[in-house]
Protein backbone atom coordinates (compact mmCIF):
# COMPACT_ATOMS: atom_id res chain seq x y z
CA UNK A 1 0.00 0.00 0.00
CA UNK A 2 1.33 3.10 -1.25
CA UNK A 3 0.93 6.67 1.58
CA UNK A 4 -0.48 9.88 -0.06
CA UNK A 5 2.95 10.95 -1.24
CA UNK A 6 2.82 8.91 -3.92
CA UNK A 7 -0.34 9.96 -4.76
CA UNK A 8 0.61 13.58 -5.05
CA UNK A 9 3.91 13.33 -6.91
CA UNK A 10 2.04 11.55 -9.84
CA UNK A 11 -1.38 14.71 -9.36
CA UNK A 12 1.56 17.46 -8.80
CA UNK A 13 3.73 16.32 -12.24
CA UNK A 14 0.08 16.03 -14.06
CA UNK A 15 -0.59 19.53 -13.18
CA UNK A 16 2.29 20.57 -15.57
CA UNK A 17 0.33 19.41 -18.49
CA UNK A 18 -2.35 21.80 -18.26
CA UNK A 19 -1.75 25.23 -19.87
CA UNK A 20 -3.55 28.28 -19.95
CA UNK A 21 -6.51 28.55 -22.40
CA UNK A 22 -7.58 24.75 -21.87
CA UNK A 23 -10.94 22.81 -20.91
CA UNK A 24 -9.43 20.57 -19.06
CA UNK A 25 -11.80 17.22 -17.60
CA UNK A 26 -11.55 16.44 -13.86
CA UNK A 27 -12.02 12.87 -12.57
CA UNK A 28 -12.83 11.56 -8.86
CA UNK A 29 -10.85 10.00 -6.41
CA UNK A 30 -8.07 10.45 -3.71
CA UNK A 31 -5.34 10.91 -6.04
CA UNK A 32 -7.60 13.46 -8.52
CA UNK A 33 -7.80 15.49 -4.97
CA UNK A 34 -3.81 16.52 -4.96
CA UNK A 35 -4.54 17.19 -8.54
CA UNK A 36 -7.59 19.72 -8.30
CA UNK A 37 -5.67 21.02 -4.62
CA UNK A 38 -2.55 21.89 -7.05
CA UNK A 39 -4.93 23.10 -10.41
CA UNK A 40 -6.34 25.64 -7.61
CA UNK A 41 -2.75 26.97 -6.43
CA UNK A 42 -1.86 27.50 -10.10
CA UNK A 43 -5.34 29.07 -10.75
CA UNK A 44 -4.38 31.24 -7.45
CA UNK A 45 -0.99 31.92 -7.76
CA UNK A 46 0.30 31.77 -11.27
CA UNK A 47 -3.14 33.02 -12.60
CA UNK A 48 -3.94 29.94 -14.54
CA UNK A 49 -6.80 30.19 -17.00
CA UNK A 50 -8.37 27.07 -17.46
CA UNK A 51 -11.77 25.87 -17.55
CA UNK A 52 -12.63 22.31 -16.27
CA UNK A 53 -15.41 20.08 -16.43
CA UNK A 54 -16.05 17.49 -13.49
CA UNK A 55 -16.95 13.92 -12.91
CA UNK A 56 -19.03 13.63 -9.83
CA UNK A 57 -20.52 15.76 -7.08
CA UNK A 58 -17.28 15.27 -4.94
CA UNK A 59 -14.92 16.96 -7.47
CA UNK A 60 -17.35 19.58 -8.52
CA UNK A 61 -17.53 20.35 -4.93
CA UNK A 62 -13.61 20.83 -4.14
CA UNK A 63 -12.76 22.24 -7.55
CA UNK A 64 -15.89 25.08 -6.71
CA UNK A 65 -14.57 25.83 -2.97
CA UNK A 66 -11.12 26.49 -4.95
CA UNK A 67 -12.32 29.02 -7.27
CA UNK A 68 -11.34 26.85 -10.15
CA UNK A 69 -14.21 27.78 -13.24
CA UNK A 70 -16.52 25.07 -14.25
CA UNK A 71 -18.17 24.43 -17.48
CA UNK A 72 -21.55 21.77 -18.25
CA UNK A 73 -19.99 19.42 -20.53
CA UNK A 74 -22.89 20.05 -22.83
CA UNK A 75 -21.75 23.26 -23.52
CA UNK A 76 -18.03 22.15 -24.69
CA UNK A 77 -17.89 21.02 -27.91
CA UNK A 78 -14.11 19.12 -27.05
CA UNK A 79 -12.43 18.33 -23.84
CA UNK A 80 -8.46 18.90 -24.09
CA UNK A 81 -7.43 16.89 -21.58
CA UNK A 82 -8.99 15.05 -18.83
CA UNK A 83 -7.20 14.28 -15.85
CA UNK A 84 -8.41 11.14 -14.07
CA UNK A 85 -7.15 8.08 -11.89
CA UNK A 86 -8.07 4.29 -12.00
CA UNK A 87 -8.01 1.40 -9.44
CA UNK A 88 -6.28 -0.90 -11.16
CA UNK A 89 -4.31 -0.40 -14.51
CA UNK A 90 -2.42 -3.01 -16.77
CA UNK A 91 0.60 -2.69 -19.32
CA UNK A 92 -1.74 -2.54 -22.13
CA UNK A 93 -3.09 0.79 -20.22
CA UNK A 94 -6.66 -1.10 -19.72
CA UNK A 95 -7.77 -0.30 -15.90
CA UNK A 96 -10.48 -0.52 -13.67
CA UNK A 97 -12.23 2.52 -12.44
CA UNK A 98 -14.95 2.79 -10.23
CA UNK A 99 -14.24 2.39 -6.96
CA UNK A 100 -15.26 6.13 -5.89
CA UNK A 101 -18.85 5.24 -7.76
CA UNK A 102 -17.96 7.55 -10.46
CA UNK A 103 -17.29 5.36 -13.53
CA UNK A 104 -20.42 6.09 -15.50
CA UNK A 105 -19.40 10.20 -15.87
CA UNK A 106 -15.91 9.43 -15.50
CA UNK A 107 -15.97 7.23 -18.57
CA UNK A 108 -18.50 10.06 -20.50
CA UNK A 109 -15.94 12.59 -20.10
CA UNK A 110 -13.22 10.21 -20.94
CA UNK A 111 -14.69 9.46 -24.49
CA UNK A 112 -15.13 13.06 -25.09
CA UNK A 113 -11.24 13.75 -24.32
CA UNK A 114 -8.72 14.72 -27.05
CA UNK A 115 -6.12 13.55 -24.61
CA UNK A 116 -6.86 11.44 -21.43
CA UNK A 117 -4.03 10.54 -18.93
CA UNK A 118 -4.52 8.66 -15.51
CA UNK A 119 -2.75 9.61 -12.31
CA UNK A 120 -2.00 6.72 -10.01
CA UNK A 121 0.09 5.20 -6.99
CA UNK A 122 2.05 2.13 -7.82
CA UNK A 123 0.22 -0.21 -5.83
CA UNK A 124 -2.45 0.60 -8.68
CA UNK A 125 -0.06 -1.18 -11.35
CA UNK A 126 -0.75 -4.83 -12.12
CA UNK A 127 -0.04 -7.73 -14.69
CA UNK A 128 -3.80 -8.73 -15.00
CA UNK A 129 -7.24 -7.38 -14.18
CA UNK A 130 -9.32 -8.19 -11.37
CA UNK A 131 -7.86 -8.21 -7.78
CA UNK A 132 -9.75 -5.21 -7.11
CA UNK A 133 -13.77 -5.99 -7.36
CA UNK A 134 -14.87 -4.64 -11.25
CA UNK A 135 -17.77 -2.17 -10.39
CA UNK A 136 -21.19 -2.46 -12.17
CA UNK A 137 -23.27 0.32 -12.30
CA UNK A 138 -27.18 -0.49 -12.84
CA UNK A 139 -30.59 0.13 -13.41
CA UNK A 140 -32.58 0.08 -10.08
CA UNK A 141 -35.41 -1.74 -11.64
CA UNK A 142 -34.64 -5.11 -12.15
CA UNK A 143 -31.07 -4.86 -10.15
CA UNK A 144 -32.12 -7.98 -7.70
CA UNK A 145 -32.87 -9.77 -11.26
CA UNK A 146 -29.68 -9.07 -12.10
CA UNK A 147 -27.39 -9.57 -9.30
CA UNK A 148 -28.85 -13.22 -9.45
CA UNK A 149 -27.60 -13.58 -13.14
CA UNK A 150 -24.19 -12.19 -12.33
CA UNK A 151 -24.11 -15.00 -8.94
CA UNK A 152 -25.51 -18.10 -11.45
CA UNK A 153 -22.40 -16.80 -13.82
CA UNK A 154 -20.14 -17.01 -11.17
CA UNK A 155 -19.27 -12.97 -11.16
CA UNK A 156 -19.01 -12.82 -7.39
CA UNK A 157 -21.09 -9.89 -6.68
CA UNK A 158 -21.74 -7.36 -3.69
CA UNK A 159 -23.76 -4.86 -3.52
CA UNK A 160 -21.93 -0.89 -3.23
CA UNK A 161 -23.38 0.17 0.09
CA UNK A 162 -23.45 3.31 1.80
CA UNK A 163 -23.75 2.02 4.99
CA UNK A 164 -24.77 -1.41 6.28
CA UNK A 165 -27.80 -2.72 4.63
CA UNK A 166 -28.05 0.59 2.94
CA UNK A 167 -27.21 0.33 -0.75
CA UNK A 168 -25.25 3.25 -2.14
CA UNK A 169 -26.65 5.34 -5.12
CA UNK A 170 -24.72 6.84 -7.21
CA UNK A 171 -24.90 10.69 -9.03
CA UNK A 172 -27.39 9.27 -11.58
CA UNK A 173 -29.51 7.20 -8.70
CA UNK A 174 -28.30 4.14 -9.85
CA UNK A 175 -27.06 1.01 -7.75
CA UNK A 176 -23.24 -0.34 -8.27
CA UNK A 177 -22.82 -4.20 -8.19
CA UNK A 178 -19.04 -4.89 -7.32
CA UNK A 179 -17.73 -8.17 -9.14
CA UNK A 180 -14.83 -9.85 -7.16
CA UNK A 181 -13.46 -11.92 -10.43
CA UNK A 182 -9.97 -12.00 -8.71
CA UNK A 183 -8.38 -11.97 -12.63
CA UNK A 184 -9.72 -11.45 -15.84
CA UNK A 185 -8.80 -13.53 -18.28
CA UNK A 186 -10.14 -11.91 -21.35
CA UNK A 187 -11.23 -8.10 -20.53
CA UNK A 188 -12.93 -7.57 -24.21
CA UNK A 189 -15.03 -10.42 -23.95
CA UNK A 190 -16.51 -9.38 -20.44
CA UNK A 191 -16.77 -5.43 -21.21
CA UNK A 192 -18.74 -6.88 -24.91
CA UNK A 193 -20.76 -9.16 -22.35
CA UNK A 194 -21.82 -6.03 -19.71
CA UNK A 195 -22.13 -3.57 -22.59
CA UNK A 196 -24.96 -5.89 -23.79
CA UNK A 197 -26.71 -7.13 -20.38
CA UNK A 198 -30.19 -5.33 -20.27
CA UNK A 199 -29.81 -3.04 -17.20
CA UNK A 200 -26.58 -2.56 -16.70
CA UNK A 201 -25.58 1.08 -17.07
CA UNK A 202 -21.82 1.03 -17.49
CA UNK A 203 -18.87 -0.58 -15.94
CA UNK A 204 -15.70 0.11 -14.43
CA UNK A 205 -13.39 -1.28 -17.35
CA UNK A 206 -12.09 1.43 -19.47
CA UNK A 207 -10.07 -0.16 -22.55
CA UNK A 208 -8.11 1.59 -25.11
CA UNK A 209 -8.86 4.74 -23.17
CA UNK A 210 -5.65 6.18 -20.91
CA UNK A 211 -2.82 7.66 -23.65
CA UNK A 212 -0.28 8.14 -20.65
CA UNK A 213 0.08 6.92 -17.66
CA UNK A 214 1.73 9.01 -14.33
CA UNK A 215 2.92 6.61 -11.60
CA UNK A 216 3.88 7.98 -8.23
CA UNK A 217 6.51 6.41 -6.26
CA UNK A 218 6.40 6.85 -2.27
CA UNK A 219 10.24 7.22 -3.24
CA UNK A 220 9.65 10.83 -4.92
CA UNK A 221 10.09 8.71 -8.48
CA UNK A 222 7.55 9.35 -11.00
CA UNK A 223 7.28 7.37 -14.37
CA UNK A 224 5.22 8.76 -17.26
CA UNK A 225 4.25 6.17 -19.84
CA UNK A 226 2.94 7.09 -23.06
CA UNK A 227 1.15 4.19 -24.92
CA UNK A 228 3.24 3.18 -27.91
CA UNK A 229 1.70 3.98 -31.34
CA UNK A 230 3.73 1.43 -32.54
CA UNK B 1 -53.28 3.14 -40.81
CA UNK B 2 -55.14 0.49 -38.48
CA UNK B 3 -58.05 1.28 -36.11
CA UNK B 4 -58.20 0.63 -32.94
CA UNK B 5 -60.17 -2.99 -33.31
CA UNK B 6 -57.21 -4.23 -35.14
CA UNK B 7 -55.19 -3.87 -32.12
CA UNK B 8 -58.46 -4.71 -29.62
CA UNK B 9 -58.66 -8.06 -31.33
CA UNK B 10 -54.89 -9.09 -30.92
CA UNK B 11 -55.33 -7.86 -27.14
CA UNK B 12 -58.11 -9.88 -26.69
CA UNK B 13 -56.76 -12.78 -28.26
CA UNK B 14 -53.56 -12.56 -25.95
CA UNK B 15 -55.54 -12.38 -23.05
CA UNK B 16 -56.34 -15.62 -23.52
CA UNK B 17 -52.88 -17.17 -23.44
CA UNK B 18 -53.68 -15.97 -19.56
CA UNK B 19 -54.24 -18.90 -17.16
CA UNK B 20 -54.45 -18.72 -13.20
CA UNK B 21 -51.98 -18.86 -11.27
CA UNK B 22 -49.50 -17.07 -13.46
CA UNK B 23 -47.29 -14.01 -12.88
CA UNK B 24 -47.78 -12.04 -16.21
CA UNK B 25 -45.59 -9.07 -17.29
CA UNK B 26 -47.00 -6.36 -19.03
CA UNK B 27 -45.94 -4.03 -21.38
CA UNK B 28 -47.36 -0.63 -22.48
CA UNK B 29 -48.75 1.16 -25.17
CA UNK B 30 -52.48 1.63 -26.81
CA UNK B 31 -52.44 -1.69 -27.93
CA UNK B 32 -51.30 -3.16 -24.59
CA UNK B 33 -53.95 -0.69 -23.12
CA UNK B 34 -56.86 -3.09 -24.55
CA UNK B 35 -55.17 -6.01 -22.89
CA UNK B 36 -54.98 -4.57 -19.21
CA UNK B 37 -58.50 -3.91 -19.87
CA UNK B 38 -59.63 -7.45 -20.84
CA UNK B 39 -57.28 -8.92 -17.99
CA UNK B 40 -59.28 -6.30 -15.72
CA UNK B 41 -62.33 -7.65 -16.98
CA UNK B 42 -61.28 -11.79 -16.25
CA UNK B 43 -59.89 -10.82 -12.85
CA UNK B 44 -63.76 -9.31 -12.27
CA UNK B 45 -66.03 -11.27 -14.04
CA UNK B 46 -64.08 -15.03 -14.17
CA UNK B 47 -61.60 -14.33 -10.89
CA UNK B 48 -58.71 -14.78 -13.11
CA UNK B 49 -55.83 -15.45 -10.46
CA UNK B 50 -52.95 -13.55 -11.43
CA UNK B 51 -50.02 -11.32 -10.52
CA UNK B 52 -48.51 -9.01 -12.97
CA UNK B 53 -45.35 -6.55 -13.28
CA UNK B 54 -46.35 -3.65 -15.11
CA UNK B 55 -43.67 -1.84 -17.47
CA UNK B 56 -44.40 2.17 -17.09
CA UNK B 57 -45.94 4.04 -14.53
CA UNK B 58 -48.91 4.59 -17.42
CA UNK B 59 -49.13 1.00 -17.12
CA UNK B 60 -48.83 0.52 -13.63
CA UNK B 61 -51.80 3.23 -12.95
CA UNK B 62 -53.98 1.35 -15.07
CA UNK B 63 -53.97 -1.79 -14.21
CA UNK B 64 -54.14 -0.70 -10.54
CA UNK B 65 -57.14 1.43 -11.33
CA UNK B 66 -58.75 -1.91 -12.61
CA UNK B 67 -57.89 -4.03 -9.57
CA UNK B 68 -55.15 -6.14 -11.30
CA UNK B 69 -52.62 -7.42 -8.37
CA UNK B 70 -49.17 -5.82 -8.72
CA UNK B 71 -45.36 -7.28 -7.66
CA UNK B 72 -42.58 -5.72 -7.75
CA UNK B 73 -40.43 -6.93 -10.47
CA UNK B 74 -37.46 -7.64 -8.10
CA UNK B 75 -40.03 -9.89 -5.77
CA UNK B 76 -40.44 -12.35 -8.16
CA UNK B 77 -38.17 -15.36 -9.60
CA UNK B 78 -39.13 -15.58 -12.99
CA UNK B 79 -42.00 -13.76 -14.92
CA UNK B 80 -44.45 -16.99 -16.90
CA UNK B 81 -45.39 -15.08 -19.72
CA UNK B 82 -45.39 -11.26 -20.59
CA UNK B 83 -47.24 -9.46 -23.38
CA UNK B 84 -46.11 -6.09 -24.85
CA UNK B 85 -46.65 -4.19 -27.94
CA UNK B 86 -44.07 -2.95 -30.74
CA UNK B 87 -43.67 -0.59 -33.38
CA UNK B 88 -42.18 -2.32 -35.64
CA UNK B 89 -41.71 -6.44 -36.38
CA UNK B 90 -39.97 -7.85 -39.37
CA UNK B 91 -40.46 -11.26 -40.49
CA UNK B 92 -37.66 -12.86 -37.81
CA UNK B 93 -39.74 -11.00 -35.21
CA UNK B 94 -37.00 -8.10 -34.84
CA UNK B 95 -39.01 -5.07 -33.29
CA UNK B 96 -38.51 -1.44 -32.77
CA UNK B 97 -39.94 -0.61 -29.42
CA UNK B 98 -39.94 2.45 -27.23
CA UNK B 99 -42.40 4.90 -29.27
CA UNK B 100 -44.88 4.96 -25.58
CA UNK B 101 -40.59 5.63 -24.36
CA UNK B 102 -40.98 2.70 -22.06
CA UNK B 103 -38.28 0.67 -23.98
CA UNK B 104 -35.78 -0.02 -20.57
CA UNK B 105 -38.44 -1.18 -18.22
CA UNK B 106 -40.01 -3.29 -20.99
CA UNK B 107 -36.33 -4.72 -22.68
CA UNK B 108 -35.55 -5.54 -18.64
CA UNK B 109 -39.47 -7.26 -17.91
CA UNK B 110 -38.69 -9.05 -21.66
CA UNK B 111 -35.15 -10.86 -20.66
CA UNK B 112 -36.51 -11.40 -17.06
CA UNK B 113 -39.88 -13.64 -19.02
CA UNK B 114 -40.16 -17.64 -19.78
CA UNK B 115 -42.12 -16.68 -22.90
CA UNK B 116 -42.57 -13.47 -24.45
CA UNK B 117 -45.48 -12.48 -27.20
CA UNK B 118 -45.85 -9.11 -28.82
CA UNK B 119 -49.81 -8.20 -30.26
CA UNK B 120 -50.08 -5.60 -33.07
CA UNK B 121 -52.40 -4.55 -35.31
CA UNK B 122 -51.23 -5.24 -39.31
CA UNK B 123 -49.76 -1.51 -40.26
CA UNK B 124 -46.87 -2.46 -37.91
CA UNK B 125 -45.79 -5.60 -39.74
CA UNK B 126 -42.75 -4.38 -41.82
CA UNK B 127 -40.25 -6.49 -44.30
CA UNK B 128 -37.53 -4.08 -43.07
CA UNK B 129 -36.92 -1.71 -39.79
CA UNK B 130 -36.26 1.90 -39.70
CA UNK B 131 -38.81 4.12 -40.82
CA UNK B 132 -40.32 4.39 -37.48
CA UNK B 133 -37.86 6.36 -35.44
CA UNK B 134 -35.57 3.92 -32.92
CA UNK B 135 -35.62 5.50 -29.51
CA UNK B 136 -32.68 5.53 -27.52
CA UNK B 137 -32.29 6.30 -24.10
CA UNK B 138 -29.65 8.42 -23.01
CA UNK B 139 -27.83 9.73 -19.55
CA UNK B 140 -28.25 13.19 -19.67
CA UNK B 141 -24.90 13.90 -18.43
CA UNK B 142 -23.18 14.34 -22.02
CA UNK B 143 -26.40 14.19 -23.59
CA UNK B 144 -25.86 17.21 -26.32
CA UNK B 145 -22.20 15.50 -27.54
CA UNK B 146 -23.72 12.12 -28.02
CA UNK B 147 -26.70 13.52 -29.66
CA UNK B 148 -23.68 15.35 -31.83
CA UNK B 149 -21.76 12.43 -32.36
CA UNK B 150 -25.54 10.55 -34.05
CA UNK B 151 -25.26 13.45 -36.35
CA UNK B 152 -21.73 12.81 -37.14
CA UNK B 153 -22.94 9.04 -37.89
CA UNK B 154 -25.52 10.20 -40.08
CA UNK B 155 -28.45 8.61 -37.51
CA UNK B 156 -30.81 11.84 -37.91
CA UNK B 157 -31.46 12.10 -34.52
CA UNK B 158 -34.32 14.36 -32.90
CA UNK B 159 -34.63 14.75 -29.00
CA UNK B 160 -38.19 13.31 -27.77
CA UNK B 161 -39.80 16.29 -26.63
CA UNK B 162 -42.91 16.36 -24.19
CA UNK B 163 -44.05 19.80 -25.34
CA UNK B 164 -42.19 22.01 -27.82
CA UNK B 165 -39.03 23.00 -26.49
CA UNK B 166 -39.23 20.98 -23.28
CA UNK B 167 -37.04 17.44 -23.15
CA UNK B 168 -39.16 14.45 -22.89
CA UNK B 169 -37.77 12.52 -19.37
CA UNK B 170 -38.60 9.28 -19.12
CA UNK B 171 -39.47 7.17 -16.32
CA UNK B 172 -35.80 6.66 -14.89
CA UNK B 173 -35.29 10.10 -15.76
CA UNK B 174 -33.20 9.78 -18.84
CA UNK B 175 -33.91 11.43 -22.00
CA UNK B 176 -34.67 9.86 -25.26
CA UNK B 177 -33.49 10.84 -28.76
CA UNK B 178 -34.74 9.37 -31.62
CA UNK B 179 -32.95 8.11 -34.67
CA UNK B 180 -34.63 9.03 -38.30
CA UNK B 181 -32.76 5.78 -40.23
CA UNK B 182 -35.52 5.32 -42.99
CA UNK B 183 -34.28 1.58 -42.94
CA UNK B 184 -31.13 -0.56 -41.06
CA UNK B 185 -29.33 -2.50 -43.45
CA UNK B 186 -27.91 -4.67 -40.33
CA UNK B 187 -29.77 -4.73 -36.89
CA UNK B 188 -27.40 -6.38 -35.39
CA UNK B 189 -24.32 -4.45 -35.77
CA UNK B 190 -25.96 -1.62 -35.15
CA UNK B 191 -27.62 -2.96 -32.05
CA UNK B 192 -23.86 -3.57 -31.02
CA UNK B 193 -22.49 -0.09 -31.84
CA UNK B 194 -25.07 1.21 -29.38
CA UNK B 195 -25.36 -1.02 -27.07
CA UNK B 196 -21.60 -0.09 -26.34
CA UNK B 197 -21.85 3.39 -27.17
CA UNK B 198 -21.08 5.52 -23.74
CA UNK B 199 -23.86 7.15 -22.59
CA UNK B 200 -26.43 5.30 -23.88
CA UNK B 201 -28.67 3.28 -21.45
CA UNK B 202 -30.73 1.33 -23.72
CA UNK B 203 -32.02 1.60 -27.28
CA UNK B 204 -35.52 0.09 -29.09
CA UNK B 205 -33.85 -2.73 -31.44
CA UNK B 206 -35.43 -5.72 -29.31
CA UNK B 207 -33.50 -9.00 -31.35
CA UNK B 208 -34.35 -12.58 -30.85
CA UNK B 209 -37.06 -11.76 -27.54
CA UNK B 210 -39.91 -12.66 -29.27
CA UNK B 211 -41.48 -16.07 -29.69
CA UNK B 212 -45.25 -15.05 -30.78
CA UNK B 213 -46.57 -12.44 -32.21
CA UNK B 214 -50.37 -11.90 -32.36
CA UNK B 215 -51.30 -9.57 -35.36
CA UNK B 216 -54.77 -8.32 -35.29
CA UNK B 217 -56.77 -7.16 -38.57
CA UNK B 218 -59.40 -4.39 -39.26
CA UNK B 219 -61.55 -7.06 -40.71
CA UNK B 220 -61.55 -8.95 -37.19
CA UNK B 221 -58.84 -12.14 -38.85
CA UNK B 222 -56.26 -12.72 -36.61
CA UNK B 223 -53.07 -14.26 -37.21
CA UNK B 224 -50.86 -15.99 -34.85
CA UNK B 225 -47.22 -16.33 -35.55
CA UNK B 226 -44.90 -18.35 -33.79
CA UNK B 227 -41.49 -18.65 -34.34
CA UNK B 228 -39.84 -21.70 -35.88
CA UNK B 229 -37.11 -23.37 -34.19
CA UNK B 230 -36.21 -25.08 -36.98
Amino acid sequence: MSTGNAKKFAAVEAAKLIQNGMIIGIGTGSTVAFFIDEIGRRVHEENLEIKAVTTSSATTIQARNLGIPLLDIDKVDEIDLTIDGADEVDTAFDGIKGGGAALLMEKIVAVNSREYVWIVDESKCVTQLGKFPLPVEVIKYGAERLFKKFVIAGYKPTWREKSPNTRFETDQEHFIIDLHLGKIIDVSKLAFTLDTTVGVVEHGLFLGLAQQVIVGYDNGEIKVLKKSLS
